[in-house]
Parts: structure tokens; sequence; C-alpha cells
């Protein structure tokens, strides 16, 4: 007899077969007793559909009435899902954003969840029913719909989680929760039973994206165990949770690639304080996400600068440097085919020795490493992208992650 | 320098294409110097869409799960028109009904206005915006989203034009107008200019079915003055008002045709008080609508009952009378291939001679005549349907209603 929040995506909703699927399985839940709150996507295509009937009528829609139209998709799903549910004898009520009391700021097509007032939804869930919950969507101050931007619906699942104080949330998508690597690449990956919210972001951020960050942010803030699974099945998928001592027993939880990075190198940038916060503010303000940087300080008051980025943004880092490159001197030149490799675990913060192992296991395969970055609970290095898989599964075996 | 409301249906605002072309439409009456409140339907076809995946799912989905789900057809259409709008330069914002303060009662799919909370639109309107309303929606007390059943739409627009003392109140179909005869029948029909409530009911009761005449009833009742118009062109329209003095100059304003109709008889039914109502109970409690009633008091006790319904609805009468005439006796047969000829016009009230009018012109043309039934400003005759086009244009000729 738990409160339960289940959220499903896009792909799990994604036809009227699937909906009557998901139904089914709200419905074991419902009849072991659970109390059940259900977050769902638009089904899958619909937003993208929207969109472009938008982008048909103007490259640049205002946000305000972007929010009202993609809030669609959501309250398609949500009719959709509460009409499978009662199909089957099971008493539910769809909710919108607005209805559910999920209350944002204005911030239109990216806006933050501000409070949730559930008392109307408490009060049809303890009247017995199966609350289904519209993702993605809430309503600001003024009475404007808004939706929240990527990993939306997550987000609302956690966070009516919180606000209802729900035993369990089940994030369930269309893998089986996290791996300690891609188990395409390698094939003794083995499924990750708990993971700490600090693993799982820095995960995302090496590559590993199962979630957007926010989510896992959130969720960490508000202190919300959830679990990552699979709608396709009923296995058991991965728990997120805060950082507990037993979990430190293991140095390394994951190895993580990212296979679609470029290298820029500035060569001979003049030296001075303020430098390097003008070549990172000018791709900022361009909205280029960089990672890795490393800076060597040279002679003759010259310095060289590397970083990486996606490699489909590097001609836009070109461009957008080339005028402070002018203000500066110094010269820009790029590198494609170069993969990330991190692994990731809070172990790490209290065991020695993790570099070493991970140098000397690719040391052992041949595999060159270029730049070398590290936070508390990671060590990132940059290889070339041929020797990434087999990287992968060199390092996995030489932290102990193969399947027994 | 006016407030003007206009309402487009699903077919002005099928695709983005005619959604441009709405929009720039109501940009030139901004451009004169009106505020806008426009109300628009859900793209042709996509309610239809929507119905038939709640009916993949189950084939009775709940009604609030049918309004919230049916909802959505309007709020994709009212972001859109609203993009388009601002894409050219005209300042837009779009409403739900639940954000325009539409508030209806608790009838789920058939909801009524209850009231109309029109300060914000009025805010907006007056800051120079125009107001894209979802028709065929509103709110009830309790928050859950409402829908306001057929010809919702055009009932959205007139309520708003009531409730914000709108000077003009403007319907978009596919049609001119209203006709003195359906102009594929009667090719001397013309459009009429100026039409009484009352005669725009009773017409679209004889066939000629231009709106819901619920939306009509309404607009009598708040005397809202509407044009039903085309928005496929600039042509005026019909103007839709109560009856003036000048209007009675004019004796028929119209005549109007219903072949899809049937005769049932129900003969030797016992004559005694309540065996009428029996009949027309049973037929009201299978949602039959039955149009002329004759009854022919009989000999020995026994009385004849003659009534028209639509043709396809006979079985179904038969089936719900089976049950009485096994209790009042009496035999049931039906007559397909029969048509209503109405003509319909105040004038009636002040003017003599109409029916010796209309029944000389049908003898002239060979048609006889069944049924006969009057109100104060209509008169139908049921003819056989094979004579009914012929029967239209000579009646049409004989009150002079040929065009010029």
């Amino acid at each position: 007899m738990a409160i339960i929040v289940q959220k499903y995506g896009g792909t799990s909703v994604g036809d009227v077969e699937r909906i009557k699927k998901v139904a089914e399985r709200i419905k074991s839940y419902r009849d072991d007793g659970h109390q059940m709150v259900v977050v769902v996507s638009a089904r899958s295509g619909v937003t993208n559909e929207l969109i472009a009937r938008a982008e048909a009528i103007t490259p640049l829609p205002s946000e305000r009435e972007m929010d009202q139209l993609l809030a669609v998709g959501e309250q398609e799903t949500i009719a959709l899902t509460a009409i499978a549910l009662q199909a089957i004898g099971v008493p539910a009520i769809s909710y919108t954003g607005a209805q559910a009391g999920i209350l944002t700021d204005k911030a239109h097509t990216k806006a933050r969840i501000h409070s949730i007032d559930a008392t109307r939804l408490k009060t049809d869930l303890n009247a017995g029913n199966v609350i289904i919950l519209a993702g993605f969507q809430g309503i600001s101050p003024e009475g404007q719909t808004t939706t929240l931007g990527r990993g939306g619906s997550d987000l609302s699942a956690i966070a009516i989680a919180s606000a209802i104080k729900a035993d369990k949330c089940e994030i369930y998508t269309d893998v089986d929760g996290v791996y300690t690597a891609d188990p395409r690449i390698v094939k003794t990956a083995r499924k990750i039973e708990e993971i700490s919210y600090d693993e799982m972001l820095e995960l995302a951020s090496a590559g590993s994206k199962v979630m957007q960050n926010r989510s896992v942010e959130f969720a960490k803030k508000y202190d919300v165990v959830f679990e990552v699974r699979s709608s396709f099945n009923y296995n058991p998928g991965t728990i997120v949770k805060e950082e507990v001592a037993s979990m430190e027993k293991v140095v390394v939880r994951g190895v993580a690639v990212d296979k679609n990075q470029s290298k820029v190198v500035i060569t001979n940038l003049a030296d001075k304080p303020g430098s390097a916060a003008k070549v990172f503010r000018a791709l900022a303000d361009a909205h280029i996400v960089v990672d890795m940087i490393v800076q060597n300080a040279g002679s003759n008051g010259v310095a060289n600068l590397t970083f990486t980025a996606p490699a489909n943004e590097v001609s836009k880092a070109t461009r957008a440097l080339e005028p402070v490159l002018k203000e500066l001197g110094g010269s820009i030149s790029s590198q494609d085919q170069v993969a990330k490799l991190s692994v990731v675990g809070v172990g790490m913060k209290t065991h020695s020795g993790v570099a070493a192992t991970l140098f000397q296991s690719l040391a052992d395969s041949g595999v060159n490493i270029d730049l070398i970055s590290t936070s508390e609970i990671k060590i990132t290095v940059s290889i070339a992208q041929a020797k990434a898989d087999e990287a992968a599964r060199a390092v996995h075996t030489a932290f102990g992650l193969d399947k027994a």
C-alpha cells in the first residue's frame, strides 16, 4: 500500500495499442493496493508535428503561443490514458498541468516549477482514482500555459512525487536502466542496481544520457528517490538516490564514452589576465557547451589553450572566436574524430589509484591519452575516436565491472 | 472603430495555408481600426480523428475525458492562428475557453454557458491585441474542461459578443449566407439580406441548416445581431436579428425542403386519453425527432396517428413502438421517399392567403399534398420525394422570391 508516481515517455504511449498496455501495467499496480499518479508525455512525434506546423507559418513563433500549442500533445495522451484505464474498470481522472496546480514562473518554453498545490489531486487520489497527469506543462501566476523544456515530463514526475510525498517514483523509458557501460559497445556491461544522484549526473555529462540533468538535480535537491526502468518488460531498473556509505565500496560505477567530440586548439594566445575569460565568454554567448579545458602557459607571453566540444559545433565555435583572436592574437585549429572516455564513481573519493589503473589499462591496449581532466568522482580522458570502443572494454574489465 | 467578433469554422482553418488567409482577413479589419475577437474551431477532421482514437480504446469513453480530449482541437488552432497574426505584425493572444473565463455547467459534452468573465480578455483587447478564442469549450465551476456540443463554436462567438457588447458578430462558414431556397435546386434562389431569429429557426428545423438552433436561440435571447457569411470571399452575407416592422412586408422569406423523411402510420390505435402520450414518450425516449403529427379520430373507439421522421430512424421508431402497440393495440406501417416542403416568413402573421397560394401552386404543378402542419410563421406539407425539387421551384416563383 504505497503512493507510486510513474512516468511514461512518448514511445511508451506512442499509439492506442501501447496506451492500452500502459493502462494494464498501471492496473496491475493498483490491483496490488497502491495509489497511482501517472505522468505521461505526448505521443512520440506529436510535438515535432506541432512545431513543424508553427514553423510553416513563421520561423520564430512567439514562445507564449508555442507553449499554448505544445501543451496539446500531453493533453491528448492524458485523456486517452484515462479512457484506457476506465475501459478496464479502473477509475481514472486526467489532469492538465494547470488543473494539477503546477505553478511555474513565466519563462515560456523553459519554465521552472515554483510550487505545486496538489490539494485537489490528493482528494481525487484518496477517493480511489488513478490520476493521469500531463507532463511537461504548468501554469504561470498570470494563468498562462507554460512548458518546462527538454526532459520536462521527467521533471513533472519528480516534482509531483515530492509534492505528494510519494513512496516511489518510477521513470519508464525504452531502456532497462543505467548500465556500467553502453551494452552495444561493451557486451559484458551490467545494469546498475543503485546509483547516487552525483554519479548519474556525471555519467550523463560524460555521454550516457538516460535523463536530462535538471530532473536529476531536482530529485537530488528535494531528495526524491526514483527508479529508471523499461515500460516494455517487468525487469527491475536502476534506483537513483542519495549516496550511502555502501556505495563507496564500488570504486567505479560505470564507464561512459562520447565519440562525437572535436578538439579545438588555440595557440599563441596573449598570456594575460582575462584572456581565457574572453574566449569562454564568446563561446558561452554562442551557446556552445565546452567540456575539457587544458591550458599550458608558454614562454614569450603567449599560452596554448585546448578544449573539447561536440563535433557539430566546431565551426560555430571557430566563428564565435574570430573577433576574440583578432583582439588577443593567436591562431585556431581543430581536430575531429576525438572521443571522451570517463570513469565515474563516488568510491573515488576514498580510494586512491583510480587514475593509475585507468591509465595503465589504456596503455596496455595501446591507446594514447591526449587530454586529462578530473572531478571529485570522475576522471575523463580524450583519445582517438577509432580506439574508443576497444578502450571502453579494456577499462570496464580493469575496474572489475564485467558480468560475473 | 467597432468591436467585432468573428467566428471561423473548421474548413476555414483547415490547414496552415488557410489559417494564414484567415490571419490576413483579420488584419484587414484591424487595419481599419477595429478591435477584434476571433473564435476558431478545430481544423476540419481533427475532432473526428480524436474521437476515432478514443473509440479504438472503448466504444463508450467517459464524457469528462472526451471533453479533455476534444478541447485539444481548438487549442491547436488558436495557437496557430495567433502565430499567423504575429507573423504579419499583428499582436495577438490566444485564449482557451478556461482562460477566457467561459464558465459552464458541468454537463460534459453538452455544457451550457453559465456566464463569462471577460475582464482579462477586455484588458488584452484594449491594450491593442487581437484575441483568438477557442470555440466549443469552457470550464466548469470545479475547474474541469467542458465542451458545448454540436455547433458549440457558433455559440461561443455569440456568447462572447454578448459578454463584451460587441458591435458586430460575424459567423464565417463555407456558404455565402442564408438563401430563399437551396441554390442547388432552385437556380433563381437569392441570398437573403436580413432575416429574423424566428425565421432562421423555422428554416433550420425545416431542413435549411446553416447553424445549430441553440446558437440562434441564444442570440435571440441576448439580442445579439450576427451575420452569416463566407470566409472564401468578401461578399456580404445574411444578417440575423430581431424582427422589425419592415420584415413583415415580405410574406414568405424562404422555401425549405427536406427530402430525407419517412411517414409512419399507426392504424387502429385505442382511442383513449393517454394513447398519443405513450406513443410519443416511447419515441422521445429513443431520441427520435418526430416532426409533423396528424391524428384522425376514427369510429369504433380507435384512431389513426401519422407522423414524419428522418428516414434513417424509422426502423428504430418501429422497434421503440412495439411494446406500446402491444399494450394499446393498433398496427404500424411506414412509407419512405417522403419530402417536407415548408414556407417560412414573419409576414404570414399579418397576411392571409399564404396557405391558399401554397396549395394552388402545388396543385398547378400536379403535386399531391399528404400531411399539412402549420406554425405562426411556417406552413409545412409532406409530398412525394420525387416531386420535391419541382415543387420547390414552383412555390419559390409563386411567392415572388425569384431573382429580379
